[in-house]
């Protein structure tokens, strides 16, 4: 059994999905079972919401409504894939979670913290990741990185200055559990970081 | 200034849009400014909402991510129609609020009560209805009543023994707060039901 729950987190741009990627392949070439999934959608409810938290069109959405739709999908999430996964004995690798919101929307829009805490606690029902991979990056590369090949959705959409607060957010709160935590510096070859968590996935599964 | 939140609710079927119609006319008439919403949806994001939580394709939606999203049409509501209008001095109305989550899924489906008043505390900032205007009424009448015209969506394809519960879980949010409920049979005539309604409204407006 291998039932371990890992998260990857950090800005757009920070090369999260392509590490996912690369650490789904290799779990898979050890005959270690994966679930692989994305925050918000992940699920066919999920990916609804996930189109209404991106369309542009709803620029009025009400900070409150955006943080109970994210709690909503992630709800979702982890009835319907982390828990069975974990339950299958899985690696359930995801990209995104409960840390997004309060990086987002707590340390990035200055949202009341304990809402958000309180809202993902009741959605999750507690359930906390294994090992988040947090792959730091300054904002600025980051965004360029990510805007290479298509336009900005509403959430890219942000300023430079909210972008900081987010980054230094997910600081925060690697800082707060270190031990749940691998923070990586982004910049550095995509090999190089797939090593590294290649590593200390490795320790999580006792190998 | 005439700044009271009405909602009205009770099972499919009551008869509730009737009398808020029937009502919002009457104010107006009397030179009172209303605002009339309803739930879920009321705005364009609430609407978005409300397709989902409708959509029969949506089956495997889990009971929690139903419940927040349901908080998040509320969240919405309550910051862009229903604070604005009461701040503007108006009679807001509403068809559907917080007792119809406490009462269809908390007393419908058994839902975690603390859950759902959690959620709800949060999404709503703590506003309450001034009055609510219960229409009790079996459900099997009610439900012989609002499908005549169309088939059942999602929600209405529930066991009447489900609807049972509901009815029985307004009565009991009613019991629990009296002052702020006025609980009517629905089987009344629609112009008596209006009649009585007007008065205990009238009564809230110092007339």
């Amino acid at each position: 059994m291998a039932n371990i729950f890992i998260v990857f987190e950090g800005v757009d741009g920070s090369g999260k999905t392509t590490q996912l990627n690369l650490l789904n392949k290799y779990l898979s070439e050890q005959n270690i079972p994966t679930v692989m999934t994305r925050e918000p959608g992940g699920t066919p409810v999920g990916e609804k919401i996930r189109e209404l938290l991106l369309d542009r069109r709803f620029a009025e959405m009400q900070e409150r409504a955006e943080a109970l739709l994210y709690a909503a999908a992630r709800a979702q999430l982890v009835a319907q894939v982390i828990r069975p996964g974990l339950a299958a004995g899985k690696v359930v690798l995801c990209d995104r979670y409960l840390d997004s919101s309060l990086a987002y929307q707590g340390y990035g829009r200055g949202m009341d913290t304990a809402f958000l805490a309180g809202i993902n606690e009741l959605a999750t029902g507690g359930l906390r990741p294994d090992l988040t991979v947090l792959l730091d990056i300054p904002p600025r590369e980051g965004l360029q990185r990510s805007r290479q090949d298509r336009p900005a959705d509403r959430l890219e959409s942000e300023s430079l200055a909210f972008y900081q607060r987010v980054r230094s957010g997910y600081l925060a709160l690697a800082r707060q559990n270190p031990a749940a935590y691998l923070v990586l510096d982004a910049r550095q070859p995509v090999q190089q970081l797939h090593t590294a968590i290649c590593q200390a996935v490795g320790g999580l599964l006792g190998g």
